[in-house]
């Protein structure tokens, strides 16, 4: 069965999308006319109320990243929107009218996406959340959730979380305190700390000051910690393993740093560490519904209740997408950055 | 209660060991006599029949490898022998006259070890081993199971075993089998190839012929491994990472190829892979104590009925134990060196 807005079916609604005219600088942004998503077995079709922006739309946008077979070619990995569309096989009720934040494979920068619902989280009516807001958390949450669990991370054990003030980072620190998990993160200058630390990190360390692994060692005994979530790459490798506790994982999601680094084994064998590396845009789609089932039913909640919430730099209008990606790569954003529709 | 025998309740045993004089060459190697050994709470006091000869007796033989406190200084982390005195509080039935293998963090290379019974897996008057064979096997099925179970290897995966023909490879090799898992293996020149094929290896990979990494993945379909156990270490991390299937673990045991390595991480994020590193010998004794009651329970079985058997290479006197560090050193050992007492 299939529900269609009488107002989407309508052929003439123009469909508009920041797209990359070729590979290169923030320049390369251009609002064009795109064809009309299809819309697939499973799939809701939204009307976008706004694109987060992720620093992988910076590499794709170089040409370092290209999307997977079947996204659209322009970026955009999560949005939130009103369904408009419900395709056939849509388990889970949804309806249109319906309000939603979505896991994309691309294409979010757009005034319509079609979305598989398995990636789709619901925003109730009565959700103390702006909907423009809720595109902030999906890819965030879907990206600490697979990594905390690939890394095991349990109640009572210690995190730092590299980039606390990032868009990943915001949502890490608030997402593991409900988990019962001692949080600790990194962040720049005494303003972006101050606000992790408003978020709920029981140790922030201002990354600038050089001492990471001093400040980080000294803050749990010299025992270290057990997970770390680092965005920094090649360039943290040494000094991540080298504040690992015993057993302890290090889990690499972003190559801020560089893509290769020194490995000292030795000093992995002595905590007998893991090393484990990660990527959530290529999963197969089963593997992506299966994260945010599991995000659906154990992190949403901590979102529709407060204890979560995003954390948003600025929001500019998808005209503004150059002056996004000019902010995110000058460094100070605190949180995330939305382009509204 | 203490049950002792009569025999060692004299002071009149000459305890004799294999020192190292200083460190260096395995012209260091003495066999001097040393102190009785302390029978402990909960220990067994053994007559040696054998120890093994593992490759970190060289390292500590070179000054590399200092002994944990609290263990003799001279080596061996591994042997058999009869039970002569058993200390209080010691469970499980030992008596005066037991058989057993026993797991150490050094002394081995003497006459008399004692020993945590919890360190102990007992040999039975019907078992089809020689007491002496029994030493080749304890740090080899410690260091498996505990690798094994530190990467979650699961029925029906594939394992890929670095130095199929040596002291560990060759009971990685067949304990592997009796989990259901798919085994591949490397060794050097056809003899030794052979052998681990009769191990039980489903593919045994030449590393003379230098293409690892193509014939593994050929005989994976191009989708290579889910765990690879690792002695090689620095030299060979490039490549493990790339022979790695998606979600594969590679589990660096040893360093005979180095302790730094360059890690390509977009590599291992590509996989999602791991890399872990461990070592058994500087472990508390807590946990090598529950490593054990599992091999005990899990692996020790599959000795005991023939379906994994120590490989030995050659049985030596105590007195030439440099002769069996040159023998390791030069490399053409297959399976275990012995010493015996």
């Amino acid at each position: 069965m299939r529900a269609t807005d009488p107002r989407a079916a309508t052929s003439v609604v123009r469909v508009r999308a920041v797209v990359v005219t070729s590979p290169g600088g923030p320049e390369q942004l251009r609002v064009a006319d795109v064809p009309d998503p299809v819309v697939g077995r499973g799939d809701l079709l939204l009307d976008v109320a706004a694109a987060g922006v992720n620093r992988a739309d910076l590499l794709q946008r170089a040409g370092h990243y290209p999307p997977p077979p079947g996204a659209p070619v322009w970026p955009g990995l999560e949005a939130s929107g009103v369904v408009v569309e419900v395709g056939d096989d849509v388990d889970d009720g949804w309806r249109v009218g319906d309000r939603a934040a979505v896991l994309l494979a691309g294409g979010g920068y757009a005034t319509r996406v079609a979305v598989p619902a398995a990636l789709a989280l619901r925003l109730p009516p009565d959700a103390d959340l702006p909907l423009v807001d809720a595109a902030a958390l999906p890819e965030a949450l879907a990206t600490f959730w697979s990594n905390a669990r690939a890394a095991r991370l349990a109640p009572g054990e210690t995190l730092l979380v590299h980039g606390g003030s990032g868009g990943v980072g915001t949502v890490a620190v608030q997402l593991a305190r409900t988990l019962g998990v001692r949080v600790l993160a990194t962040a720049g200058g005494p303003q972006r700390c101050a606000a992790v630390r408003a978020l709920g990190a029981d140790v922030v360390v201002d990354h600038r000051a050089g001492r990471v692994r001093e400040d980080v060692l000294a803050a749990t005994d010299g025992r270290g910690v057990d997970v770390v979530l680092d965005v920094l790459g090649a360039g943290a490798l040494g000094e991540n393993v080298r504040m690992l506790a015993e057993g302890g994982r290090l889990v690499v999601i972003g190559l801020q740093q560089g893509r290769r680094g020194e490995l000292d084994l030795p000093a992995l064998m002595s905590r007998r560490g893991s090393v484990l590396a990660t990527t959530l845009r290529d999963r197969p789609a089963a593997q992506k519904a299966a994260i945010m089932a599991e995000v659906r039913e154990q992190a949403w909640p901590a979102v529709l209740d407060g204890r979560v919430r995003p954390v948003v730099h600025e929001r500019l209008p998808l005209e503004r997408a150059a002056d996004a990606h000019r902010l995110l790569e000058g460094g100070g954003v605190l949180g995330k950055l939305l382009l509204t529709t």
